[in-house]
């Protein structure tokens, strides 16, 4: 019997084989969005366990666990290390056919070298053993970086964020590069006039504006998003629920912010929406600027069970899916930008899979002419970050647009060692491309010019886009 | 030739039909959703043609026919048995790839034994061969269920129903669990004032309660619910357009049932969505205090034509689906019952296939734990009780959360030959599971486990979650 | 090695080769939607180049090449003829998995005898031969169409044309039928009063009728209906955003058109949508009292792109797909014309391919068993019109619907070289229903069944629905 995570793994033909073997598995990665914590780069960390590594920050899993009717204790819960990691084991096998399943056993395997399936009964031996190896020099963040062949990560970090943490690994001469994202959700965040007030107030320190106006807003970032250009960042990433285009005038934008900074009054919802729109087009026309390429994550509806909110925050396994998109919106908004010749190179990931059509379509209306691609259709993200949802991507972008022009995967994790995501994503696109030369309805004569197509859908495609 | 219907007709590899024939094909059937009527139950009922039993209720069936050019004389009108069977006959041919020839022909070789495609030329002799077998004891209502394997169904029942048939079912000791489901829909029909004040009148007759405010409904639907649940009832079911999730007080909600029911005027669309908001949560905390499961089918446009709802009313094929659901409305509802523990077991249908990531990523916000699958995405409905639906529902289902604890198949069906719908499920998800097998996605030293989960889908998740 | 389009292209069993190859290559075109330039034909127009007849209008071919980093001025600009071949001929190779590569080799075959992929090498090679032949008489627009074995085709047209070129055609003998569609969307168009006052007096002049309230335009257009169909035209057509489905008084109609036509002011967003209300209905009776079969093609946002819009107007490749359709607004849309006996066989074509599901179901409301299939769900339109929309369209329609009274495809083009995409087409169709026959999900006993469906498909469908 072969094992599970073999060279073959998800490769059908000896066309996929040769194109992943001879042409993508030896790249180098771009991870050019994720969630690093750049800290534990810079101090170079080393995990107390691999449930730290995997089970402390992912509610990928957290999900798992509760569908799986795991008790909360054991999940981010006061449960040990070993115990934690034990209910994770023995909800494993009821995992087939989710992408944790695949995950899991590509990091065992690339990680740790384990090639046996996870389960209650090899739980507390692969526990053992995974604990011991991370104690090792070779299992710290960096090395793990160093291991999966990463030429470069892009952190999410806030406009105030001093990144010092980019800044002090890149002194070390740490070569992979770790650079910085510009994510600035929380400029924009006035339906919380309390908080806004407290983040604008830092804004101002770390920029050194005086901050009295909404002008002096855009001065403080401008000043922000100089220094982080200076840091070598190269994206804007925004996470939104739609996608915002009201009309306004630039002195209804400064009463709003007199109201939220100056009065601490919260805005309406027309307000709100004006606000956030006025703050999109200026973070677009800062990256128009710089050349940057801009990120759109739109869709999702957050914090839906607002019983564990209260009992454990945001971000732990309680957000989903929204509704379609206004696709009026969408075009209306980038339109704006173009129309001013402000349109930076652009990335939208929609969360809906029911909208890829229409975001397949869309990147179609701005692609310019300047450079190839110049508008991306985003890599299946977040629930979508599965095979199928990979496929769909992929599928809808080669009929509807440029599969060859495609700047490819990202993780879009927290974890050192979601790496083995960009194997994945190769390996299914050998595959899907194969199979259409299998099936004759991509010729067999352009072999060449398939190889090239994934070697640059794998890496050359980030690295002439984004430009580090 | 191979015969159409064969012992391996849907399995396309060796794994698959091992799955199914060693782990699904032999397991009792829990219909936990249908339309059966508990009468026919009763009384054992003898179905005088094979056209009474396929033809006279069947909507799919009616819709088919109607595409196909065929008049209502021959589908609801006034033509004979044979004629109506006859025009069946001549319309199945030109249903390849649709459903309805599967099911057809997989009930002619189930219940009849018999192996032909139908069609004109052998539709008499088929017709007097089924109407002669319906005459023999063997094909009466209750010897078709035990003929399949059947051990419990559950219907679909109004509260005010006296279940005076489930009863005597019951008392008859035949073996076959058939036990009502609580369909409260005619409950929260406010927008039809007379038929309101004629429904609530009822309730309060066969509860005893004396009902003079909306406060007193409720006590009058919670003598209901207890009755039910002394007749073996352990689910409910809604029948709705959307989710509602308005925000209400007290107070308004007996302002709205006193006009509508004290002064019979119509609710305005605000006051409609209050009250059945105010409904379902009361209906939601009724299961929850009772460890029921709360069934939501959600999404259809009804009586879209108006000619034919004057002619021949209701649930007679002109019903379709409606557009995308707002995500918002339905987390904000499950949230409502969640953030006071009251959210019960719960099972969610769409209609519309392009809700499937929705509802695949919704049901993760509110699994607490407490039971493996506690919050399930449902079965392919309706229009998506199909292959191509099945396998998009469970894929779905597989890539956003766990398949291993789907509780798996229904009929929704009034026909008591629908029951191979299941062995038709089986072999879909046998097939499926086995496709990933034989591609190295699940690994092959994973048999046991998948060979579980083929049971436990087919039938142990349900008899676990429901508890009958 | 294969070439690339070899005999089986697409075809991936003997079935499908049979199916194909017995059935459905050798059967004529109707191709009852498209764009051709009625003119074109009437003066059976010699191409000047390659240029012309692939690049001259192609806003899909404009839209990748500019998504592959293309210059405007290579575009729509005023490069010369090679050089505008010559960035197609480089970008092609960028194309793997876009219909378009498929389209561009398909007609290099059929039409060129072409069978090497183009690409920069050959592209000088293959333009200079290609130009030459073009100087021949069997590549004139009429020779063209002949050679694809085109029976009819149905152009798109404006009620105040004056066919003329229609009519010179069939005077002069062409024995390919060249019908006009009624295509009056400028009749509604009260969004632009300057522009409907000037329509609106183009139609008084043309139609003889004198116009001054909102009857005597419908008396008009009655009079251009008339003589649309004496002309031989059976469809009419009509690109709309949505359904338009809004509640109105005939004298609130008047007053709009006068508000519009006598006042040249604009009409609010509500005058609008009842106005194209009434007017789409007054269309919808014109059609069932002719029997003619009305399309609605619906879904797109357009002109997206304003800066473009700006430099080369409409229809040039700045189009997208909307959000999914308000299902409620097409059914009721629908019903108010059955209710009346007045609905017209119908052809639904959706944008949006998340609509798939809701326009399969919604035909099936309005099947009244007058003739096999009277209302369609359109062929994979536009962004759809490839492998993967066609199947998806055609497995929708199978699982809700009846495939086999699919009146099948048409290229909606403006190109006398597109009609391999029936080829195309035909390929993808007998490939999906042999697929199914060798997976024993049709059984091949009913060989001769199926092959009737596919040449039905192919042609007959068409035929008979039609009625040219």
């Amino acid at each position: 019997m072969k094992p599970f995570i073999n060279d073959n793994f998800l490769l059908q033909s000896e066309t996929a084989a040769h194109l992943f073997h001879d042409h993508a598995a030896g790249l180098p990665i771009i991870d050019y969005h994720c969630h690093l914590n750049p800290r534990m780069v810079a101090e170079d960390h080393k995990f107390r366990s691999i449930t730290e590594l995997w089970l402390s920050e992912d509610h990928y899993k957290w999900r798992a666990l509760r569908s799986n009717g795991v008790p909360e204790h054991f999940i981010t819960g006061s449960a040990s290390d070993w115990e934690k990691f034990q209910k994770w084991a023995e909800t494993v096998p009821y995992l087939l056919r989710n992408p944790l399943y695949h995950w899991t056993h590509l990091e065992l395997k690339t990680c740790f070298g384990i090639g046996e399936t996870l389960n209650a009964d090899n739980a507390r031996r692969i526990y053992d053993r995974c604990n011991e190896m991370l104690q090792s020099p070779e299992f710290t963040a960096r090395s793990l970086m160093l291991r999966y062949n990463v030429e470069a990560v892009c952190t999410t970090d806030d406009p105030v964020d001093s990144l010092e943490y980019h800044i002090s690994t890149r002194n070390d001469g740490f070569k992979v590069k770790v650079l910085p994202t510009w994510r600035p959700d929380k400029a924009m965040a006035v339906e919380n006039p309390a908080g806004y007030r407290d983040y604008i107030d830092r804004l101002a320190l770390v920029s050194g504006v005086n901050i009295s106006s909404y002008s002096d807003v855009v001065k403080a970032l401008r000043v922000r998003h100089a220094f982080f250009e200076q840091q070598g960042c190269r994206l804007s990433d925004h996470g939104m629920d739609e996608f915002y285009n009201e009309k306004f005038t630039e002195d209804e934008i400064e009463a709003i912010f007199d109201k939220v900074y100056g009065k601490c009054l919260e805005p309406s919802q027309e307000e709100l929406l004006k606000y956030r729109t006025a703050m999109m087009l200026e973070f677009g026309i800062m990256d128009a600027e710089t050349g940057w390429t801009q990120q759109f994550h739109y869709g999702p509806i957050r914090n839906n069970n607002s019983k564990m909110f209260r009992l454990i925050g945001p971000d732990t396994g309680f957000d989903s899916i929204g509704g379609c998109c206004p696709a009026k919106n969408m075009a209306g908004f980038l339109d704006r930008l173009n129309s001013q010749d402000r349109l930076a190179k652009t990335i939208i990931y929609n969360l809906n899979p029911s909208d890829n059509a229409v975001v397949a379509a869309m990147i179609g209306n701005f692609q310019d002419g300047s450079i190839p691609g110049k508008i991306q259709f985003g890599a299946g993200w977040w629930f979508c970050d599965q095979k199928d949802g990979m496929e769909a991507q992929m599928n809808t972008l080669s009929m509807m647009g440029l599969l060859s022009r495609f700047v490819g995967m990202l993780t879009d994790s927290r974890s050192f060692v979601s790496y083995p995501r960009h194997e994945y994503f190769r390996r299914i696109l050998c595959n899907l491309i194969a199979r259409d030369m299998e099936n004759g309805e991509i010729p067999m004569s352009e072999m060449k010019r398939v190889e090239q197509m994934v070697e640059d859908i794998s890496y050359y495609n980030a690295k002439n886009y984004f430009q580090f």
